[in-house]
């Protein structure tokens, strides 16, 4: 008996070509392809209906024409949870739930299906699988517990800190005792700091004229643990403060993201005065501690000890829109878009 | 009977103010002073003779005014050997030899003298105390074993590689069977790292006009230890040839030091992609460990196993030219002054 093939619309985002600046709605069109629904017999691949798509910084270093870049005229990949709904691959079933790397789609084709981390428990939001459950998650707590070391009772300072990342990183510290001072770029993100996350203390850094005062003000002892998203003139007033044997772990230079020429960090001698250690790192390398994680964090999201806010744009359409906001900080909370109820 | 006091006339090297851009001669004046040879009873300081003065980069940031400057108008200070010459501590007997901070003159009065650590191994070159045996020695020792965590046949950078840590580094790189390249201000520099200190590679970064290359050429596969004397344009381009997992300590950053303004590190994106860590230290962090280093390279010295290469400028009249000849490279190894032969 010949396979059944199921064909279906297939609704995509495109990378028009490659961007230099800040991204723009235009950069991205939106078009309608066709995709078989099984996967070629044989081939361990899987096919997916995604359901949330998670939008992410990191994402807009691919659209530069370097090493890892999207391909323009192709739909854009990122972050998603989604269903199975075809497999070839014998870990895999039909309808298991996953998070890991899929196409900014509406169904993909998954051809390295053991990328892909499957969803065990979900008595919490499907989409958090996109955020505090996933790659966003574990760069927080790779981030602040393996790179940053802290101790009881140290100052932590985080930038972009109602962010994906940001917000995980504030409550960690939280619980471990640390004094939390988080920066942002509205008024409505700090009262989030320090309102809904339990930061100590927030600022609005576009209405600071001056970044060392403030941390100053907020800081008046010192920092001895950034967690540094931002780069840029942050860092550099970042590293006047810093305390002895201080830590920056390096999770992200966003300031720098949209700028042809990245500027430059002239306070680094504070590194041997200060004896600092910064440090880059990336979730994937702690991805082989995901269940510790989840040991840990998942009891603390059910009794609410942890609270993570997203927002949510609804419909593949809007979601060139979602992803550029990222870049001017129109998000508040992690950004995904939902793609599909199931 | 009243206290017999000694009273002698007492060379000194005096900052008449503090300095901005290169140092110059004229930036010092030498001054005679008196001195009284004995300390004051129940004061618990000492008096030495100055034999050797030691010159180091870190002296420039001192002459700014900023915290822990010079006195403009006073003698000068820094490392250096000396002989205990009247002693009211009851640890320091007169005849001791020590070496650790004192002033720029023929004769000091040091009111902490637990500071000084006493020479017991007088088989070596006294001179070597102000170097491999001491500050530059326990520098090189900390940052390479201990903030470098070195392993078997990596790939090592030296810049400033003939200075008085430089050649130390690149010499334990090369006890450690790694692959160690240099960089140096001069060709008679350059063949000495090659000739002399056993450095796979070198290269004169003045005849360089894209450093990039330069490293690219004698590091085909990358750097996995950078150690950071001079940073500027070349911990720029470093960066861009680190390895997965480097690391950098940073323990100065000469070129920086004359400049008003500092020049911008533009490539720390990099400790993110590549997951490095840049961490600075300095030799005080390490001093504890003496005893351990000093087991471990007095017999590297006597067995010929590692050399060390001085600049020696005779007499305290000579002593401003030496130190600022430190910040347009014109010594070879190590420079030091002889203040006195015994």
């Amino acid at each position: 008996m010949a396979e059944r093939v199921e064909e279906v619309s297939n609704k995509q985002v495109i990378l028009r070509d490659y961007v230099s600046g800040f991204p723009k709605e235009s950069d991205f069109e939106l078009r309608t392809s066709k995709i078989r629904l099984n996967a070629a017999q044989g081939s361990k691949s899987v096919v997916v209906k995604n359901l949330y798509l998670s939008c992410d910084p990191y994402m807009r270093n691919r659209m530069r024409n370097s090493i890892g870049s999207f391909t323009p005229g192709s739909p854009i990949t990122g972050y998603g949870v989604a269903r199975v709904i075809g497999s070839e691959h014998p870990n895999v079933k039909i309808g298991d739930l996953v998070w890991g790397t899929t196409g900014w789609e509406e169904y993909s084709l998954i051809t390295e299906p053991e990328t892909l981390f499957k969803i065990e428990h979900t008595d919490v939001p499907l989409s958090y699988y996109t955020g505090i459950l996933g790659m966003p998650g574990m760069t927080a707590y790779g981030g602040f517990y393996e790179v940053g070391s802290p101790k009881e009772g140290e100052y932590v300072f985080v930038s972009a800190a109602s962010g994906a990342v940001g917000q995980l990183v504030g409550q960690f510290a939280k619980l471990k005792n640390c004094y939390v001072v988080g920066s942002a770029g509205s008024k409505e993100k700090v009262d989030l700091l320090k309102d809904k996350f339990g930061f100590d203390e927030a600022f609005n850094y576009k209405e600071e004229p001056d970044l060392d005062k403030a941390l100053k003000r907020c800081l008046p002892d010192g920092i001895d643990i950034y967690f540094e998203n931002v780069g840029g003139k942050m860092l550099d007033m970042v590293l006047l403060n810093m305390r002895l044997h201080g830590r920056i772990p390096v999770c992200g230079m966003s300031s720098q993201y949209n700028l042809e020429e990245r500027e430059g960090a002239h306070n680094l001698f504070c590194l041997i005065t200060k004896r600092i250690r910064m440090e880059g790192f990336t979730a994937f390398d702690y991805y082989p501690m995901y269940p510790k994680y989840l040991d840990m964090v998942l009891p603390l999201i059910r009794e609410g000890k942890i609270t993570y806010v997203e927002d949510i744009a609804e419909g593949l359409e809007n979601a060139p829109a979602a992803l550029i906001g990222l870049f001017s900080g129109r998000n508040i909370g992690k950004q995904v878009v939902l793609v599909a109820r199931e």
